[in-house]
């Protein structure tokens, strides 16, 4: 197998090093927009960097994203890039003729009338589209293959096949204890892909009604996260995972909460009245004349990079998946996770948790597909794939995952 | 009198207006880094508009500006640029000499190690270091000579004057009922000045203590303001009057505070939790690559311009100044105040509230040294003159001040 990862940043250098421990692919390209993130992330693998090279590559420029995996004779791009690059990634691998991978889908736009009760263009959508064409062609677009869109995914999946007969709902819950050291305000992933999935309508799915939208910061419930992680208030937010479950796997309801807590709640809500979460240019001056720039990356350029954040953070990550059904004719509820610790992933990977846990998953899934584990042709989420050989290799990596009953 | 009137913003718009009734000037020239937004500012005086010009001029150009005061002989340079041009506004007019009036003065730098005890560079200190040389060349530097500082500071020497023997407090109060049709949040002011006074470190005057500093938006208390608007929240903000009015008026506490409300209060917090209030640029993506761009400025780019925001506004707006102490031996409380209605500004100027009350008050100004019933020369707030003529002109001007005792 010949990799091309686009996108150098947080996931990107984690997978690069989650990778380089593992023998089951034969040459991996690490492009990025700034070749030297590109370049340092191949360094930072010193001795195990030989199947690695970096090059400079424009996500958005599909003509050129072809011509790297043609050069590079790669059989799969793996997209660690964000959400705005989604397009031009997944077609330029079908135009291609090669796999293609990614850990977020391709955005959604809010329904013009009733943007808070009905779903406009909902995430994936414009993926989906095209599966026919990814299924006529043999080819496989495996989607939201992150930890969450992702992991979740697979334990929704597992859920189904190996704890229950019926289920009633699915809801993803995500929550963290995690702070940094000498800042009063730094997220611990992308603020750009934090807006987007937070301030977009929320989407929930039940099987009466097909998906419908609420309000921002809806059903709002205190969910109590393993591994002394403790009572996190969690909020619906938009997320693939609402989009994904439904269909592979039987739900009455599907939903997704994040554990934003309230501070995290106010500043988006003001970022949101304010107009800085908007993505439209805003024309500023500057030393060089006017300029266009777009009011979020602006937000996203005042604040530390979350990658670079790992030595002052301390606490854990949690990303599971509730279900509550039947089995046997009883009721059941359990909990699946995976938690990593901050500490942990610094010592071990020298990547901070967030984007550790994001990065590990896509690597599984490569290791998968290289291995024959898993096959499929067509636009697939990862539940459409047999969990048990998923959540084995995920404790062979050496970071293992827990259910809870309750 | 010939002026050049440098900005031609909302508050210089309605100079203009407000000028161009009165026969006291020659001459004004209407400059602005904006040429179109000068034209516009001429235009729309129509008939009344002989004795106006507009030009192209960039504020920070301080040899362009001593060139544009020389061609068009101009005796009198008007500041109604944002807070950063002061200084080269105030040595262009020097260096040329004409007098010189602004409306906010140049800027402070907070202690660099006790920012919430102590004064670093404070407002004014880089204008007040040039007193000698003015006064030395018998020219006028009249600073702060808006509403607030301004009106405030003619409404503190009155007090001092005419309505008591002693001063315990001279309390600057400003609050307003102005809301904004179709708009969550739109600022009735500038941003950036409001940015900028509100979360600079507060200066507080002591008699016994002199200048010191708090947090930001220390000392909460409601204000009841009059005519309607009401209790309102008010707090300790950075504003000239409390550098200016210790100068020249014996008082033994001298504060500013400024009418926000809780919701305001909150999202300055959150700009300046993420840094957006910073005005050194950061590197941003844009369509033509990487650009420096001031984080405030991009602010201030996502809201409505408040100069056109008239039409949507409604309510009024409240400047004055209260004032404690006693008179023939009695304890005597009064707030001298200044209410101006959105409504009726709109109809009678065509200038929503905020920017009007400013407006009026360096046009008042103008005509006094055009007449003679002020004179002087240094670097001199406008508690320096007295405050009689100053008041009598308003109300002539058709809008009156008013006395509340309590």
């Amino acid at each position: 197998m010949r990799v091309l990862l686009v996108g150098a940043g947080g996931v990107g250098g984690a997978i690069t090093r989650i990778a380089a421990r593992r023998p089951f692919f034969d040459a991996m390209v690490v492009a990025d927009y700034d070749l030297s993130r590109a370049e340092a992330a191949v360094a930072a693998l010193g001795d195990q960097g030989a199947r690695f090279r970096a090059e400079r590559l424009d996500a958005n420029d599909q003509d050129a994203v072809v011509a790297a995996l043609r050069a590079h004779e790669c059989d799969v791009l793996l997209n660690a890039t964000d959400p705005r690059f989604v397009l031009p990634l997944f077609r330029a691998a079908r135009a291609a003729g090669a796999n293609y991978l990614d850990m977020a889908m391709s955005l959604s736009r809010p329904h013009p009338d009733r943007p808070y009760e009905e779903c406009g263009v909902k995430l994936g959508d414009a993926q989906f589209e095209d599966a026919a064409e990814w299924e006529k062609a043999g080819a496989l677009a495996l989607v939201g293959m992150g930890v969450e869109p992702g992991l979740s995914d697979v334990f929704a999946r597992y859920a189904a096949d190996e704890l229950f007969d019926e289920i009633q709902e699915i809801g993803i819950r995500d929550g963290a204890n995690l702070t940094v050291d000498g800042y009063d305000f730094a997220p611990s992933f992308s603020i750009w892909t934090t807006i987007e999935e937070c301030l977009n309508p929320p989407v929930v799915y039940e099987a009466d009604r097909g998906w419908f939208t609420t309000e921002p910061f809806s059903e709002p419930e205190v969910f109590e996260f393993p591994e002394g992680i403790g009572p996190v208030e969690c909020v619906n937010v938009e997320h693939e995972e609402v989009l994904l479950v439904p269909r592979w796997v039987d739900a009455k309801r599907v939903t997704f909460k994040y554990g934003l807590g309230n501070e995290f709640i106010e500043t988006l809500k003001t970022l949101h009245l304010l107009g800085l979460d908007r993505t439209e240019p805003v024309t500023v001056a500057s030393a060089s004349g006017p300029v266009a720039v777009s009011p979020r990356d602006v937000v996203a350029a005042c604040l530390p990079d979350p990658a670079t954040l790992g030595d002052r953070m301390r606490g854990k990550t949690c990303a599971g998946t509730w279900v509550r059904g039947t089995k046997d004719g009883e009721p059941r509820e359990v909990y699946l996770y995976h938690v990593v610790d901050n500490e942990w992933s610094m010592a071990e990977y020298g990547s901070q948790a967030v984007v550790w846990q994001t990065a590990i998953n896509p690597v599984i899934a490569l290791e998968l597909l290289a291995t024959g584990a898993w096959t499929g042709s067509g636009v697939l989420g990862p539940e459409a794939f047999p969990a048990g050989p998923f959540l084995d290799l995920l404790t062979a990596y050496g970071s293992p995952w827990g259910l809870r009953e309750q």
